[in-house]
């Protein structure tokens, strides 16, 4: 029996990327395609890359559109989720790739987000440890609200995680400086977005911890570690479309070794089949898996310092986004978890 | 019953590229992985992307690691393919990504490679007119040779030959300026290739007829018009690691149209799987086959000047190398021609 | 004694060049700054490279704040030069970077710009070559009015009016691709200008004859070679902030070879202290000049085809835009023609 | 008087940055250009785009060529730099631009760079802050021997000195993250360096305390503080030329509140001619200063994580090398602090 999916906010990045991955996708069959302005639009303008999509209409999004499909994707601005989602079934499988279900804390939300909080989800990033040897995959067994990590958590929770699992780091002076390609940033136009600006440029935002995927960070790592885990964290953008770069580093508590380090990566993600810690040496670059599933891992301990340094490497659109979505759909409907994902990123 | 396939040249661009697609296709399994100098290392450490076959350890490019597989891939330097071909027997499909059998000129193949002409091997571009309506597929079903187009040859031909086919254009002034990414110039380190030469900047290469791709374009080009075909080839190299945008430009013969020119062009790529023909006002860019099998085209007629100009977007390790090769195995396999192929870029 | 000169479009990318060089300019003091809806703001906010000049307050677009100074620069969009000009003292040098005073034929113009012609100023292109071995620097001695050529314009009438100068060149099927750093097409937020977009891809823009810049190439070249030259002209959109690489190729007259060729382009720049006729075999990149006022040229015969191909390099910015404007005004106003701009490109 | 001037490692990008600027300063002459595999060649072989020096030969290094000029610039490979100086007279002004005479612990020096160490020459960052109120450029006046601090000591050292010399930082968890354009790893060829790899990639290296600018920036650092200053320093490669971006973190001293930060930043830099404290709300870019010897610096205090953090922009060639070294010698000659240098940064 086919599966069918409808798309929402088809026409920002977020969207397009959902539409790449289901059109590979072997179960999937793409119904309604939705925006808001461009709603009347072929998807070929907007979405050129999606040739093979290209003569679709975009149409509205509202929920006579969406309903009647078993999945629903939202990829709407921060906000608008929950209202949309209110007016579909229960029993359709409701992903959304925007914040709007991601912080189990309404106070956190109304800081950042400086609205009303919308309730929280199951949390779409499967690999995410819990305690007791858990996964966060179980949680999206069956699930029919999903809410997909932000991309920059995404990296730097993979990166961080196995660390305070393992309950070997400090919960302060945990530093977390990531790079990420523009496409984070949206596709709408704004000046300082322009090719002309960020070509051959790298640059600093949201510095100071206002960043609104701070909280998020924050309450993944508390989960991890049991405690109440406090980061600063920056965000620069960086000369390149696609690809998030985290450097995270924290403070290694007292006797711990560059083995159990080692070791808590390993076993963190040896069975994961898109989590890899690479071999000592080798360290990770974006490139590495553009357009793919993937997140790349390695580690270092500078003891002179008595920290631990973990570079994480994801494609923000894809395991940031995208593919975070598509992976948790597969979970949630007992479909193969890899499937309509590249295993491989596109490189050079 | 599987299929397997050895690649030789696995540590450059276009052998990676080749495994890449290999891994996603459903029919093939992958055996040797061979090269020269990096025999003996893990894949891992060359093709760092190729995250889930790191642990393949590549064995030396030798008769004795290629036999025994169904294909045979080979992605070596000019000039090496013919004796490696030689020791593989006649009914392993063997297909040859460099230009050893591109040629049917041994007199072009001496002027421009210095070294004896090794015959000719049915050209790998499927989509290629021929007289009467054929196309150059039929030539590859059940081949056991292959020869893979270059990547601007693919580009260019792809421009252009629809019109000399449908003997819309003249002969003479024919002006084809592409613009490549630098994985175009391969994985050697060369300072001019450094990043830091190459970001930020347009240059030229090759200028006045020299580079070797020029036969290739003028040989096909000529096939398909039933004359001598004269073209001027400048390649130039851009600041981006994959895809080639040429311009291509003719001069029209007296009374054709606006309507003949897009008629020959839809009519030539309408059944085309991989070959789009944009809507008018809609041009394309290499962002929009990034990764895919892909190729885009627009044109327009300039009636000041006379002239056609067309431009046409390929990913120069997909369709213009590996997946020109894979789509040429499929066809020679009676395989989907399709199979292991993206349909869409990774965009943006 | 100080001249003072007055920049208006100093929000945009031609304006903030301008005050990039006056800055440097040794006889020169900037006065008023000024711009229409950001009229009010630090210049900082707007042109954050400025950081001398940060505290300066950009005023309103009016004869009120342009009046009282020797020189002012016009950097508007196309349309708005005429009419600020007008009120403008005759014998204040006023210097519109913009279009509206380039061209010779009133048709033409208002074939490319659908408005009224606004008549023709003095064109700033010092190394222009005109009849009986004079040179469009004669005109600008004194000048009082002068309109700076179009980027492209620049890129390709350096590369080709030496051979139409010498009668060498045919004036049918000229063919110029031009690529162009992004900053050409100006600083308004436009979604296909964004970054993600830009960035890894090259595509075409303008294509079949449509932009603006043909008639100005076909003014030149044609005023160059005593008849009319018709061109093929397609510019492209490359990934990088500035720059262009102007590939230019014509059909040469018979019996014209390759000494006659290298002789005229020698010729015609060897006492040119902007302009650099490269040694042979070396070809130049956009890199090579950027942020200077030079272009730097090579040239080949490619007797196969009966063509020669000229590559020149530029600065859009500074020799397509503010360079060759400053270069004009210290000409007109009897300063070294050199003063305030670089000789050297900032590499790599 | 005009000085003369000899570059040594003039093939390399920080001896060709070295004349660049020096073709641009007025008072001086630039002498003996040389280099060691590259003697014999015109220049414009290897630094195409210093087109007004194309056609001076470069002459082999060693102190028959480097005598009898007031000037002479070392960029030579780590190690090679004592030798030289030994055979120069006392009264030439050296300045180095390797890391031989940077470290002031012979210790550091041989555990980082497993060398005997060279000594220590004065440090050649002018802004940097001493004890009671002094300034390292005090210590360059009429110096003969000076060492240029690294690239990104430099950006390191900007961001975080006024806060230490200020009393208001914890000297431990401090954490520095850098990303880097690639001119920063030179010039030589290396696979990993090219064009295809660093484009549209982020990557780190030298990760856990093994990049042997460390001990440079801990010395800095703890010369400001008066204590002993750890750090953890992560270098990362950006797909960019030129420019260094450092995000600098570190603990706040109890009861530092936001105004004690800015005040500290502020007053450090409000003289200084090259060091642009940016206004709130606005953040640097390397964009900003490409080709300049200018920094941009900006500050948050994150209350909740207790930590400031300090974003600083230069171009790792200039201000980070080749600037450093140039006012430097203004200093160390009595000349213009900012002669030969650019206050503004070459943008879009």
């Amino acid at each position: 029996m086919t599966i069918t999916a409808a798309v929402s906010g088809a026409s920002g990045y977020a969207g397009g990327e959902v539409l790449r991955l289901l059109a590979n996708h072997p179960e999937i069959e793409i119904g309604a395609i939705t925006a808001h302005s461009s709603a009347g639009s072929r998807l070929g303008e907007l979405q050129p890359h999606l040739l093979s999509l290209a003569d679709r209409t975009i149409t509205e999004t509202n929920p006579e559109n969406l309903a009647g499909h078993d999945v629903v994707f939202l990829a709407l601005p921060h906000g608008a989720s929950a209202a949309v989602a209110a007016q579909l079934p229960e029993d359709t499988l409701v992903i959304d790739a925007g914040a709007d279900h991601r912080l189990e804390d309404p106070e956190a939300w109304f800081r950042f987000y400086s609205s009303e909080h919308a309730g929280t989800w199951p949390y779409g990033l499967p690999e995410l440890m819990l305690d007791g040897g858990h996964r966060q995959r179980e949680k999206l067994l069956g699930a029919r609200r999903i809410a997909v990590p932000g991309c920059y958590p995404t990296s730097a929770l993979l990166a961080l995680v196995p660390g305070f699992a393992a309950g070997l780091l400090e919960p302060r002076d945990v530093v977390i400086v990531s790079a990420s390609g523009t496409s984070g940033a949206g596709k709408s136009a704004k000046p300082h977005l322009l090719g002309s600006e960020v070509m051959g440029s790298m640059s600093p935002y949201g510095v100071g911890g206002g960043h609104r995927h701070t909280p998020e960070i924050e309450q993944g790592l508390s989960n991890a570690a049991g405690e109440s885990v406090t980061i600063s964290f920056t965000p620069t953008l960086a000369p390149m479309s696609r690809g998030i770069l985290t450097t995270a580093t924290a403070r290694v508590k007292p006797g711990v070794d560059k083995a159990a380090l080692r070791a808590a990566w390993s076993d963190a993600y040896g069975d994961e089949e898109f989590i890899h810690v690479l071999p000592e040496g080798q360290w990770p670059a974006t490139q590495m898996v553009l357009g793919s599933n993937n997140a790349a891992i390695q580690l270092a301990f500078d003891e002179h310092a008595g920290r631990v340094i973990v570079s994480s490497v994801i494609d923000n659109l894809t395991k940031g986004t995208a593919g975070g979505a598509v992976q948790s759909m597969n979970i949630a409907l007992g479909l193969p978890e890899g499937a309509g994902l590249a295993q491989l990123g596109v490189a050079p």
